[in-house]
């Protein structure tokens, strides 16, 4: 086990009814009037917009909005609630919705307590050394950002999707997770949420962390039970135990437990990924389930190990040796992907071949990638073309 | 799933020289003079104390010392701690030790912000509202308590052993868990302390929630690992993989996380034990090694599913029905302990069968106890028996 040092303070109201305990909680913290910021408006078709509305006005807690948030939420619309908050003496943030939502809420919350540019966070030329409070009501289960101080951001000017971390000041001080506003989700979104949480399960498990068994187990069972209720909610999307064993574990994939006694993970995966998606319109887990399982193949030989664990764990998979059930979980992981209606193939999406020489490019600016093993441009491309066709 | 929320501000520092790292913590936290608590004196043979007195020396905090917590801590201390905080205006506490230390640390940090009688928090009659910053060094491995809210402590004029909540107020700041100070503790220390651990599982695993697959599949990777790494440690105390499993599961076992999405715990077994320990020099451990397996067999009937479930995961057991799956998982149980040289029945700890109905009318004392079944004295009567011999 690699020592570790784990803080989490964000209070999690898991259930449904949970959003109406909301406005007490803001009150509680001492927040006065709040910037509402939401994306495109799905809030407003599922009732959730309703629901924090009259949480908020139960606890006469002021509010003012700013929706429109992208998918790839951009900075322009960070600085853009940065001035608002500014010039309405806005003093904390809601965000509602997903994990670009409360991406972007996170650089607000820290941006507004900054004298300089926002995007100096995500240049590591500034840390934040404060943010005004932020809340979250979740409304897709993926990122797992309502469990963490991390934020992804595009500069669209300048093609950089990058992140940030405002340490202990971006922690959500509370999110609700109501597992029955996603009943209505599209079935690919629920599919790409859970390729997300199960891809950052991965990232951590194969990372090169020589042995953890209770952090593994834990992991696997995250894995399975995301594996078997994405599943169900294909068929059922109604199913509350299902729903909730999505958001309960693609909460709990990326809020620091399963990085315990790790490594801190590999993340290669999720580079490649992005330069991927910087290039094509192609949703961040559609991109991960094409290219993990190239990323694993092309790391057979070190990943053996734990791979063939994995094939064991969630497969049942006992080949003889390491290597053949590492091959074996492989081909079975992608055959769970595309059973769920995900592609495992660039070509599936009409990537061009010509094209994977500057997506690797691309990815391979902040090169070397990757813990398990450092990975270069060439490397890249090689996975690249692996997970073609 | 049952609904649920969870919050645990508690930040861990864990690893080899991890304490060096405590005095930047507590000056961070703006505390000033600590308590120095702690028990027996362990903690000089074992090079705790250096450890903890050097980094409150490098880092300016002045501490006032108070050790002779017994195992089982009394209102006593706490209330003569109270004073001495007063008295020497402290703004802090540091719990060195095992659970009974860092128990009574938790009543003495709220105490100390409470104008009546600390007592009353166990007496329901008053709430903590506030607590002094506590910080805990852990040198036992067992109760969870470094990474909980909650405290037990012996009223001994009235036969009281009791618990309270601080809620907020009395999460440790900061857990300090270098599992090598550990590695000089006694064989049967290190063995309660896993089955304490094991009994917190079973405690919430065995509540009658419907179904929770992600967070039993965590709690079977705990028992797992637990009940590996202590066979480990018998032969090799000095393993720091296996005292690190030990020391991670010990704390997870009751941090929260084993609660999340269930109905709350059991609990009635620990209540049935404590009646034990309180008229015999028996080691809680102990008295749960000897009465879990007893509970289970006197629950079979309704516990049987998620019997047969461990059964599965932990020993590989299936027997057809889920009935005789349970009985040979209560068998297979009550072996691994006698195998870690815990003790099975009451006998062997020479509690007189005549005794066994006075033990029954003490736990009754707040009968109905237990969530999975309410148990009225003659119930526990019965458990008693079935533990005997």
């Amino acid at each position: 086990m690699v020592p570790f040092e784990y803080y989490n303070p964000t209070k999690i109201l898991f259930g449904e009814g949970k959003i109406a305990k909301l406005g007490k909680e803001i009150a509680k913290s001492g927040v006065k009037k709040v910037l509402l910021h939401y994306g495109k408006g799905s809030i407003f078709k599922n009732g959730v917009y309703d629901q924090v509305v009259e949480t908020l006005k139960k606890h006469n807690i002021a509010y003012v909005e700013l929706g429109g948030v992208k998918p790839n939420p951009v900075i322009s619309k960070v600085q853009e609630a940065i001035k608002l908050i500014s010039e309405e003496n806005i003093d904390g943030i809601i965000a509602v919705g997903g994990g670009s939502v409360i991406d972007s809420a996170k650089a607000i919350a820290a941006g507004s307590k900054y004298d300089g540019n926002v995007w100096d966070f995500f240049e590591g030329k500034a840390a934040p050394e404060s943010a005004i409070p932020l809340f979250v009501v979740l409304t897709l289960s993926a990122t797992g950002s309502e469990g963490n101080p991390f934020g992804v951001v595009t500069k669209e000017e300048e093609n950089k999707k990058w992140a940030f971390s405002g340490g202990v000041h971006t922690f959500p001080r509370v999110s609700v997770i109501d597992p029955t506003v996603q009943f209505s989700l599209p079935a690919n979104q629920t599919v790409n949420g859970a390729i997300d949480a199960m891809s950052h399960i991965f990232e951590l498990y194969l990372d090169g962390t020589p042995e953890n068994d209770a952090i593994e187990a834990y992991a696997e069972g995250l894995l399975k039970s995301l594996m078997k209720h994405v599943k169900v909610l294909l068929e059922q999307p109604y199913n509350l135990e299902s729903r909730s064993q999505l958001a309960l574990c693609a909460m709990l994939a990326l809020n620091g437990t399963t990085r315990i006694g790790r490594l801190g993970g590999d993340w290669a995966t999720h580079t490649i990924e992005h330069s991927v998606s910087a290039f094509y319109d192609i949703p961040h887990g559609e991109g991960l389930s094409i290219l993990f399982p190239a990323w694993m193949m092309y790391n057979l030989d070190i990943a053996s190990p734990k791979l063939a664990k994995l094939g064991g764990a969630l497969f049942g998979i006992d080949e003889g040796s390491d290597k053949k059930s590492a091959i074996q979980f492989i081909h079975k992981l992608r055959e769970f992907y595309s059973e769920i209606g995900a592609p495992v193939t660039l070509s599936e999406r009409a990537v061009s071949r010509d094209m994977l020489p500057t997506l690797a490019e691309n990815a391979a600016i902040i090169a070397p990638i990757g813990r398990l093993k450092k990975l270069y441009k060439e490397d890249i491309l090689n996975i690249y073309k692996l997970a073609y066709e």
